[in-house]
């Protein structure tokens, strides 16, 4: 009989995580212990609410409200609690008592990462989080560890769920987008306000770790351009479809030129996107998550899988707890986060991307000619241009007869698209702008 | 100025891949310092014959032909050179030097990586091959410390880029085996002798590999069963597609319970297999790998990217590096590699699948119920019969006429099927038994 350490587990927050994480220690402790080396015991679960119902696998006795005390005695702490506060404060109280800390909390990390990891770094204590980008799916340690050797240049990432879902039923059973988010919610994949979800947010704090993580750059939060899906229509999912595309809402990172002085820097942004058809994300489906990545050697990965959900995202946390135990057993000081490039992290006007605009124009010679030279002006190019079939009804009531036209442009700086759109606003030849859409992954 | 320790690294191979690594070592070895915390030094590439054409980039005077003592002054040892021997014994000389050792060579770990893996413990060395399986995808690394808390249940691999690209071309271009082959040996995805691909011997050693790692048990080669894409047809690929399925070659790795026991064990197999349309692994096109795995917490979750190529495994390799000179600037241990759990492994009689089989049948009455009867009385259901439109002509020159029946089953032991197929052959009312092929992934 092998003699094992034990190493003490304080779980910080019993929610629809946390829960999972306690049952899963108590039903597979002897499979943990073998896997990592030392005996893991769930030390105690601290909660705000000591009365709220519980998981009845889960003995009363470990709840505490004390998480202050359950902190002292443990080895690793497991912080699933959500928000900033109290999360940062126990967690900078955990580190400094000398425990690892694993973490689920993007929210917090995106915007207190740096001071965390640096203390960590100082104390000689490790940060994990492979929860807190794409739930179950393992991205955190693919990107720090074996693309190590490599550079990445970019990140797709469909990395909400809830919006996913919503889009993939606009474009599968043709829901409004209403519709689609009403059944989300039934089915618990969106909360009671999806604001979070649907404006962006939760994929912005997403973007902004793996960006940090993918170029060695603090990336803040604030950085992170972000648009939501609030505004997509029935009709722009239809529009796609017919010309090829599917609309998702993609976390986008790049190492791109700095189009001031030419030098490498870190782009991030959070928008609704059409996505060609044959793109390996455009056959994520459901709530499923998946993270693209491009480096320069290894060329293009994907990592696929459940981005929530209680039980699929308590493995990630699970990982990081067997990871934690193992740097315990072995002693070594593990690896530290590492921000040394350092490189410049630019606004999303410096991005390079396609624009797809579609517009109602008034239908007389010499409009089209008029539009071209606005592009040309602002230093976008047209690509395609393709006059839609149902033009709005215009004539029959004693106006102008218009026309409906869908632009496709070539790649060019952000700057340029937006000034384009712009100028076309303000041109009388231009009735209105229906919508503007990004196209990545072409 | 951040002073250094370096850290010679011995490469033995300059064939593809090496030469990559060799190139990558030499051009980003200031940033490779950075992330890993020590100047990483290419301190020679072995090779056997000092006279053939190099990459104009790599140093001439960097190549030997004295592989061992190379090793000798080496802290890390990368072995891309192939085959059983010498990579082994050169491997052993590497660990008990004490230096890491970072291979791709899935064949020699197939077969030796257990007493590689014990010497590596015993010594103090760690033994890294991300390269081995799936080239630039993250994989080993995933399996191994992110669901390190998870108990994977199914391993569902396209991990032969030769035969997905033929596979695909077929399916895709409406190609004949030997048509799609020749592209791809046009193309360099296939070699002179495409044996160990087509046959699905490297597809072997990979699921051997995978199965190990994510069961924690020794999976010997041997023990994996394995069918090659000799013998598909366009014929057979074309029905696939009316039917809703593509056509790939997967190694499966399962945790199965024991037939005779009930208790727990590992099955490991590669043979060409029916998968739904719908399912993720069949969009994987051309010569891209991918991994599909279910696991019990986790769910689905599937890894995707470039199977093979020297620049995506180099890769591979370098996170490897990285990862070893980590290990060496922070004097830890590492993680050894566990084969803890140590299942039983069972041979593909003991899996269950689902079959589908097409035969041409006498077109007379009561030959259904004897068909039936048959799958019956050896333990199999079935799902579905189909009776293809194209039955093959046979009344007109005075035969009985014939039809043909495609016949899908419902999951059952895989001796029931085999039995009930050999049942078939023997049957006086099947004139002949077109093909058979396990559905997976449904």
């Amino acid at each position: 009989m092998i003699e094992y350490r034990t190493l003490k587990i304080a779980l910080l927050g019993g929610g629809t995580v946390g829960s999972q994480v306690a049952r899963l220690l108590l039903e597979n402790g002897a499979e943990l212990s073998s896997r990592s080396g030392a005996r893991i015991e769930l030390a105690g679960i601290a909660v705000r609410d000591l009365d709220k119902p519980r998981d009845a696998a889960l003995p009363r006795e470990l709840f505490t409200t004390d998480a202050e005390q359950l902190i002292l005695g443990a080895d690793i702490v497991v912080e699933l609690m959500g928000g900033i506060e109290p999360a940062r404060e126990l967690i900078v109280k955990a580190l400094n008592s000398g425990a690892d800390v694993v973490t689920g909390n993007k929210q917090l990390l995106a915007v207190h990462g740096p001071e965390l990891f640096d203390l960590a770094g100082q104390v000689g204590a490790q940060l994990y989080y492979e929860a807190a980008v794409g739930g179950a799916i393992p991205i955190i340690r693919p990107l720090r560890d074996s693309l190590a050797g490599d550079s990445v240049t970019r990140i797709l990432g469909i990395v909400n769920g809830t919006t996913n879902f919503v889009l993939d039923r606009m474009d599968v059973d043709g829901d409004e987008l209403g519709e689609a988010l009403a059944v989300a919610t039934e089915l618990g994949y969106a909360e009671a306000d999806p604001t979070a979800d649907i404006g962006g947010y939760d994929a912005a704090a997403k973007a902004a770790l793996l960006a940090g993580l993918a170029f060695h750059t603090n990336v803040p939060l604030e950085s992170v351009y972000r648009e939501g899906i609030e505004d997509i229509t029935k009709e722009q999912v239809d529009l796609a479809r017919e010309m090829g595309y599917v609309v998702k809402l993609l976390a986008i990172c790049e190492r791109i030129a700095d189009p001031a002085t030419g030098e490498a820097a870190v782009s991030a942004r959070v928008h609704p996107a059409l996505v060609p058809r044959r793109h390996p994300l455009a056959a994520v489906h459901g709530a499923h998550n998946a993270v693209f990545v491009q480096a320069e050697a290894a060329g293009d990965l994907m990592f696929y899988g459940a981005g929530a959900g209680g039980v699929q995202t308590a493995s990630a946390v699970l990982g990081d707890v067997v990871s934690a135990a193992r740097r315990h057993v072995a002693g070594g000081p593990g690896v530290a986060e590492s921000t040394h490039a350092d490189l410049p992290v630019l606004p999303v006007s410096a991005a390079v991307t396609r624009y797809h605009v579609t517009l109602h124009v008034a239908d007389q010679p010499g409009v089209l000619a008029e539009i071209a030279r606005l592009f040309a002006e602002n230093g976008a190019s047209i690509e395609t241009v393709v006059q839609s079939v149902a033009g709005p009804a215009g004539a029959a009531d004693g106006q102008s007869p218009t026309a409906t036209l869908v632009i496709g442009t070539h790649a060019a700086l952000e700057a340029s698209l937006a000034a384009t759109v712009e100028a076309l606003r303000a041109s009388a030849a231009v009735t209105s702008i229906a919508h503007v859409l990004r196209i990545e992954g072409a």
